[in-house]
Parts: C-alpha cells; sequence; structure tokens
C-alpha cells in the first residue's frame, strides 16, 4: 500500500463542507446507524431531509458515494486525532500507547454513529474507493504498531507477539462504537483512559 | 434479569433442529451478514432456498421471528461452550481466564458470519426477545466476570478495576467476527490461544 493512495485520498475533494452536504451525510450516518447502509434508500435520506432525491444529486451521485465520503470523512478524523496526539505527547512509547488509545476509544465512544457506519459497511464501498478507505485504516493500525514496535526496541514492553497486540489494541478501540454508551460507560474521556490503561497493561 | 429469564430461554423449544427450519436459519445468517438484516428480506430468503414465501410462514412467522432463533442458537452455543469448557478446566483463574477467552475467541472466529448478525442485529428484535437474548449475554459475560473477581480475591489478579477488564476482554472476543479472517489471522485456535495471552495480561 502506498503513501501514494493516502495522499492522493487527501487530495481528492472528497469531503464536501457545504452545508448541504453536511446535513446529506449527518442524516445519512443516523439512517445507516439505525437501519443499514442496505436497509436505507437514497429516496429515504432525501424524505428525512425535506428535499427530492433529485436535490441530493448534486452532491452525492448514489447511495455508495454517500458512504464513501462518510468513510472518509470518518477515518480521516481518527487519523489525523491520533497523528496529532502522538505528536502532542511527551515521553516515550508508554506514554504515546497511552495517549493515543485514549484518543482513539474515546473519538469512537464520542462518534459512535458515525463509527459504526465506519466501521461495519465498508463491504458496500466499491472495490476503488474500498481500497482508499483500507489504505486509511492501515495507517491508522500503523500508529499503534510504531509505537509498540518502538517500546519494544527500547525494552519498555515485553509482549512476545507485537502484531497480536496491535491487532487486539485496534480491535478493542474499534468495538466501542458496538456498545457505547452502557450502563458503566457514558462519558468518552473516562473510557479512552480505562482503555489506555488496559492497552498498556497488554504490552507491558 | 434472572435465572428465570435465561431458564425460560432454555426450556421454550426456541430453535428447532428440524432440517428445514436449519436450512432456513443458515440461510438467513448467510444473506444477513452480508446484507444486513434490514435489507434481505423473508421472500428474499425463501427465494434462496427455492421456496415460495409461504412455506417459511410454519417455522418462522416473520423476519424478526427468524433474527431471534439466530440470536438465541448463536447466544446459547456461546454459554454453552464457556460454561463447559470452564467447568472441565484444572487451574486456578488463570488457567480459566485463559481457557473461557480462547474458547470465546475461537467461536467467533469459526462462526463469524453467524457471530455477526448475532452481535451486530439485536436492535431489530422485538423488546420480549430482546430482553431474553440480553440475559444469555449477560450470563456470558459473568462467566468471565466471576473468574476476573476470583483472581483478584486469589491474589494472582492486580488489575485495578475489573469492570472494565472484563468489559474489555468481552468486547476483544466479540469484535473478532468483524475482521476474520485477515491476512495474519485465519486459524481459529491460534487467535484464541494469542487472545487469551492477552487477555491474562490485561488483569496480572
Amino acid at each position: 500500500m502506498g503513501q501514494l493512495d493516502v495522499e492522493a485520498a487527501y487530495a481528492a475533494p472528497l469531503v464536501s463542507d457545504s452545508p448541504a452536504a453536511t446535513r446529506m451525510r449527518r442524516a445519512a450516518v443516523e439512517m445507516f446507524a439505525r437501519d443499514g447502509f442496505g436497509g436505507t434508500s437514497t429516496r429515504q435520506i432525501a424524505k428525512h431531509l425535506n428535499l427530492s432525491p433529485a436535490a441530493m444529486y448534486p452532491h452525492y451521485k448514489s447511495k455508495e458515494e454517500l458512504l464513501y465520503a462518510i468513510a472518509v470523512d470518518g477515518h480521516g478524523q481518527i487519523l489525523d486525532e491520533l497523528r496529532s496526539v502522538d505528536a502532542d505527547t511527551a515521553g516515550g512509547p508508554e506514554q504515546r500507547l497511552q495517549a493515543v488509545v485514549a484518543a482513539f476509544a474515546c473519538w469512537q465512544a464520542r462518534h459512535h454513529e458515525h463509527a459504526k457506519v465506519v466501521q461495519y459497511e465498508l463491504h458496500a464501498l466499491a472495490p476503488e474507493h474500498y481500497r482508499v478507505v483500507a489504505a486509511m485504516r492501515r495507517d491508522t493500525v500503523d500508529i499503534i504498531e510504531t509505537i509498540v514496535r518502538q517500546g519494544i526496541r527500547d525494552g519498555v514492553f515485553t509482549v512476545e507477539h507485537p502484531d497480536d497486540a496491535v491487532l487486539a489494541i485496534s480491535s478493542l478501540c474499534v468495538d466501542v462504537c458496538r456498545w457505547f454508551p452502557s450502563r458503566t460507560h457514558s462519558d468518552p474521556v473516562a473510557l479512552g483512559t480505562a482503555y489506555a490503561e488496559l492497552a498498556l497493561r497488554m504490552v507491558t
């Protein structure tokens, strides 16, 4: 996979910030999260916004295009967040891992509807769109992987199978959107802190 | 929730093992996993089986009833598996936790399509059905919780927030069905072993 794919994804004017397009994506997230991508039609989204189906067309030519914009938007937010948190964290791999896991779990909790669509409806993307999103997902996991490998090199992490630990840590963060909020957790920041502690335990 | 709810769920002849009903559930799992519950109609399931929609009716009177049978079947299998593995494991909380986590992750990997429907489509259940399934889910988590609390009492587990650890361990197992198989994991047993090790690290 490449740097190039990812840069292309960023370079393309994929996620429009026009108020109309933003409203369409927001309504689609809500309806996809509730009824699934397969259970929602563009017509229903338009109706929800008191628009004619034709009014959607200049912004999103198909339901798949709308899903793609939602996925690029969500993955881009996660990636930006993790990169900036990682860059801003003073300290070694322990502090960086905790900061990045806290931010990831917190994003998934705070934006659990958007995250659900982002995580569970990727199979509905067209192959060329899926490739762009998959590259963004690999870049997200790479941030965690880089920290874990650094920790092993520094001798502060003792985990034997770093690939499995990276997989498990990512998976733990992703799954937050399935169940959040719950009886015991409704504060995204508190959840992030708890998960950062558990992720650190996995590798130390 | 109660013992009673759960016993009622087991006592009721919910999951028919007639060949016809089993084929219907199997086809529905495949189609729900691929297109979502909302994106699949009973008519499509019947068509897939070369049946008339009317032929489904004696077995499952609605798409929701079919989903309920699939959910009770899946949750029942997981619960039976974890209970029997836990009972069969000699050793203390460390060995029991590893055995139960390995079995849970392995089930989710091996039956990832069934697990996907079981985990992601619960919102579509009728409230009275949801309650039965929720009780089965709590019983599953209770198995992990009992072991973690025993480990803390025995002084072999040092985790500070057992509730969060139990949540994270369950969540880790559940999420397997979202991504399995992957480039790095296609053996359910190997994945179970890896996750058992990471779960133990979370609490020790």
